[in-house]
């Protein structure tokens, strides 16, 4: 059985890499398709696990080469993420998520549709105002600039399948997690993985 | 917000009323909607709790003024589902668990599309008899009968939306709570509650 593509996307500052870190240590099967970015990197983050950070001639020809399963332009620096990882780990049946900016999600959905999409919200526009400054690694334009797309992106919501406003860290990484269990028990997916044929080819006799 | 309707269906003896039974105590909002049934009790049967028990005359009774949902005949006695109690909790907010046969969950199906539906299959076909004999409550002609219906059940598993193979009770708990909290983070069903229009239109400098 193929693996599942769940998109997580959401406004900067609403927490998606908090979530999506604490998911991955819970569920099985599961991988994180690292971006590449020409951000310059945070103390915080590790080149290979948060992204791959390349400067804008490599990024250039990774899309001249056609290398991106999608990319965007996100507060004046390139996000794109890797097709071939995400394609490969998919086929070889592990589920993949991918932690991509609204307009990323959106071109996204057009080209997988059998991919969930899931958006992050934060509890109010108060709350993620004060998380972006609590972070300190945004300046006063920055700031004004990162709200101003989080109104635009909210907007998005309705093009999306499930939303979890992240309230509560844990509660919304059970809350993740448990999309990912539905979602493997969906039919359309699991029809194949089950041999259902068993069933409607001989009664069930041969079980196995 | 209104509830959601949860239909749960599988072939006789799958083990539906024990994954419910423990479903219903670990999920709040969720109520079971008791059907009627002309059927005899059986000694762990409790009237109101498992089911209503009436005879053939007060069931067609029930038939005329429309007060059923669903109704079917099933191995020659008669299920139904009270139309008024399903309505009135998905009305306060109440999420139901119905249990119905598979002819049952294909007649709602046509008229509740906003419900979820959810087979409960076997490991395999040896596993549903083994199941049924040990129940001790089928004479030999009755357990053939619910046999041969299975095999039919089973080919109607692609009209269902998600599938519980029911190996392990309690990891059959488990998925089914989590369809029911991934059904509860859908877009579609949590916009209302939430009040998104308050991010759309001023910008969400309102956050209540």
């Amino acid at each position: 059985m193929k693996g599942v593509l769940y998109v997580i996307s959401g406004p900067s500052g609403v927490g998606k890499t908090s979530i999506i870190e604490l998911t991955l240590k819970k569920v099985k099967n599961l991988v994180f398709s690292v971006s590449c970015t020409t951000r310059p990197k945070r103390p915080n983050e590790v080149e290979g696990r948060d992204y791959f950070f390349v400067d804008i001639v490599k990024f250039r020809d990774m899309i001249e080469r056609d290398e991106f399963l999608e990319w965007a332009v996100v507060h004046n620096h390139y996000y794109g993420t890797p097709r071939k990882f995400v394609e490969q780990e998919i086929e070889k049946g592990k589920s993949v998520l991918l932690d991509i900016d609204v307009q990323g999600a959106m071109s996204v959905m057009n080209k997988y549709k059998d991919a969930v999409y899931i958006f992050i919200a934060p509890p109010s526009f108060d709350v993620l105002k004060q998380r972006l400054i609590n972070r300190g690694t945004e300046s006063q334009e920055n700031l004004q600039r990162r709200l101003e797309d989080a109104k635009r992106e909210l907007s998005y919501i309705p093009n999306f399948e499930y939303i979890i406003v992240n309230t509560q860290l844990q509660e919304s990484v059970d809350q993740l997690c448990s999309i990912i269990v539905a979602e493997q028990l969906k039919v359309k997916r699991i029809i194949d993985r089950l041999g259902l044929h068993r069933f409607f080819e001989n009664g069930g006799e041969n079980n196995e």
